[in-house]
């Protein structure tokens, strides 16, 4: 009496949500200092000051249908000017506001991007460790995800690429900075995929499109960068969202930028338009079109997640953990103390530490640190951890 | 290289956008004062004075993270408390708030629900005339659409839709006060449909949904009301949006209210979960979440929207036109003077009169009349509606 598929999905709550209620519960037990929840991606750090006030100016100044009435399908165009502008001035990359579209948020860019894109018997690749809604959101598009396992430093495995590829891949996902693992590619290594799917689209005479999943794209630490990749690849479209970058997860706002040097980017553009038709989309929310114009090229204070990283993972590294260092995002990918994660993770929680096993990441013996918490939390949780290494048998 | 049913999606326009880019085009070339866009339903009265100023209160007493933060996937828990308070206060309806979920919009809860209960081959019938959307919507599901044509009032033709019933109907969708034609279903034909539907369950031994889609449940005039669907048929889902009733169909945000007598309601419920999920959803807008819970009960001025109604119609009717006398939302559906409306709806732009034909809503030689628009407007086209009818040979 109604589609299995969806009771499966709607009733298998992921490991992420099952981790965050189950820490709800221990802190009404143990009290919540007691408990050091590190499981989900919700931003800690405030937005910029200009958000909130923003949105004051946009209401006080506008007529209410400017403010909440219907924008046009792909946002509205002076937003989406900006947005083409914001591409020149810091990518020096040339796009018009026609392959832009306004989107409610990274999800919906891509459940938009891959059923554009999908067409009988079609394959996405995803490298693990990977965000475990793109599974979900290719199959959705009737396609299939194929998965390619990591190299040692939690690199793209080019073996492991080869033999997964096949006549079928309609694209492959990036995703840099990345969730779980923090990591950035390598310059070597985007100029390996790009050349390995240059050599393949002329194999197999077709076109297949490198999807970048950039929410992360702004929080990077040092002297490292979010990869550009519509200047190293034609066929690319880029999934983005200010949900991170903002700190405003639940506004639901971002977009997809379709790469003018594609091939028929005018028409791939008008698919990602039906896709997003028929999933109901109709625009993305209308008062944070104008917000993020407000707020161009602002980002939370990114300094307060280096701090993190800083004390997380040097700490934890002194301790005698492994821990793969992160570039950017605020994830830190942590090698489990035993070969499964899932019990590793078991034991973390007799402490209050509440880490996410990696196995739903497409990757086995890991854990996800989500650092995007109170620098103060990590400070009280170190203790804990400390007594987990050196005390492991006991737990 | 991408999906040719989306691609159609996204370049064939609706006939409704296509019309209301037409009239910018002319309002440049003869002056916006020459044009009469009736073609959007898009809402002309502003939000009730709450709304902004609940805007602005959130944001000062909230942190960030209250306002503008992921909430959980259905919904902010205390949201769907009130209107779980709502069903009461309003309908005397016990439901509680597990059983409604935060949607972007009312398109994106008819997706998900759709989404939810397609199984293969199955079918939704929906009633001439219809929201063009509704049949996009079904395709995506997966399923088919099948029209069942009205009766001379617009209401329900019974054997019609006997005739076009079968095994293979999963779920009949009703929309009242309706768009395009602004009737609401009377209780005589509201207790025949459900009894019909009741028959054909136990006459297939299966469960069939009446789904209501109600964004313009309050928009209605006089003594009449939009019917409540709960108490008349246990199997139905409600599918609701702020967009008209708050005038603020830019920002997103509806729900889902599944009927907790349906049949497995707590499954039904855990795949739309799934359905949500599946198209990338997250949750519904984090700030007007909470916008609506402090604008409980109130609605935009809907005395506005009637005198534009009274206007419309009695001068139309004077002038010699038909229409359908609308209960509520706010459209006029309008014979049109010659059996093609779409040759009508040509003639009538000669005199900047932009009417929908009314072939896309499933029924033909009607044409919409959108009068979500200011009554000066609606008063500056009489003369020529007047004109028109008085001299139709000469166009």
């Amino acid at each position: 009496m109604y589609n299995e598929k969806m009771y499966k999905l709607g009733s298998n709550r992921s490991v992420i949500r099952e981790l965050f209620e189950f820490g709800k519960g221990l802190a009404e037990k143990v009290g919540p200092e007691n408990v050091f929840d590190f499981s989900l991606g919700n931003p800690s750090v405030e937005p910029p000051k200009k958000l909130n006030q923003s949105i004051i100016d946009i209401i006080n100044t506008s007529t209410p249908s400017q403010a909440h009435g219907y924008t046009s399908a792909p946002g509205d165009v002076t937003v989406r000017k900006v947005i083409s502008k914001q591409f020149k001035d810091n990518f020096k990359f040339d796009i018009s506001e026609n392959n832009i579209f306004l989107t409610c948020g990274a999800a919906a860019s891509l459940t938009s991007t891959f059923l554009a894109l999908s067409e009988e018997n079609d394959e996405f690749i995803v490298f693990a460790p990977f965000f475990p809604e793109y599974k979900v959101f290719i199959e959705n598009a009737g396609a299939k995800c194929a998965i390619v396992s990591p190299n040692k430093k939690m690199g793209i495995d080019f073996d492991d690429l080869n033999k997964k590829f096949s006549k079928n891949v309609k694209g492959v996902v990036i995703n840099y900075p990345n969730n779980p693992s923090g990591k950035i590619i390598s310059d070597e290594q985007l100029n390996t995929l790009c050349a390995f799917l240059t050599k393949k689209q002329q194999e197999y005479n077709k076109e297949i499109f490198l999807i970048s999943d950039e929410p992360y794209r702004e929080i990077c630490y040092g002297n490292k960068k979010a990869p550009f990749v519509f200047d190293k690849y034609d066929n690319s479209i880029i999934c983005y969202s200010y949900s991170k970058s903002l700190s405003i997860p639940g506004e639901r706002i971002g977009y997809i930028a379709v790469n003018p040097h594609a091939k028929e980017s005018e028409n791939v553009y008008l698919a990602i338009c039906g896709a997003v038709r028929s999933q109901g989309y109709v625009c993305a929310p209308s008062l944070f079109q104008k917000v993020i114009k407000e707020c161009y090229n602002l980002t939370s204070n990114i300094d307060e997640y280096k701090a993190n990283r800083d004390l997380l993972y040097n700490s934890l590294t002194k301790y005698g953990y492994k821990a793969i260092e992160p570039d950017g995002a605020f994830y830190l990918f942590v090698k489990a103390l035993e070969d499964d994660a899932n019990t590793f993770s078991l034991k973390a929680r007799k402490l209050g530490l509440l880490l996410v096993p990696s196995d739903s990441f497409g990757v086995k013996g890991y854990v996800r640190i989500a650092y995007c918490v109170s620098n103060d939390m990590i400070q009280r949780s170190l203790p804990k951890f400390k007594e987990l290494i050196d005390n492991y048998d006991k737990y």
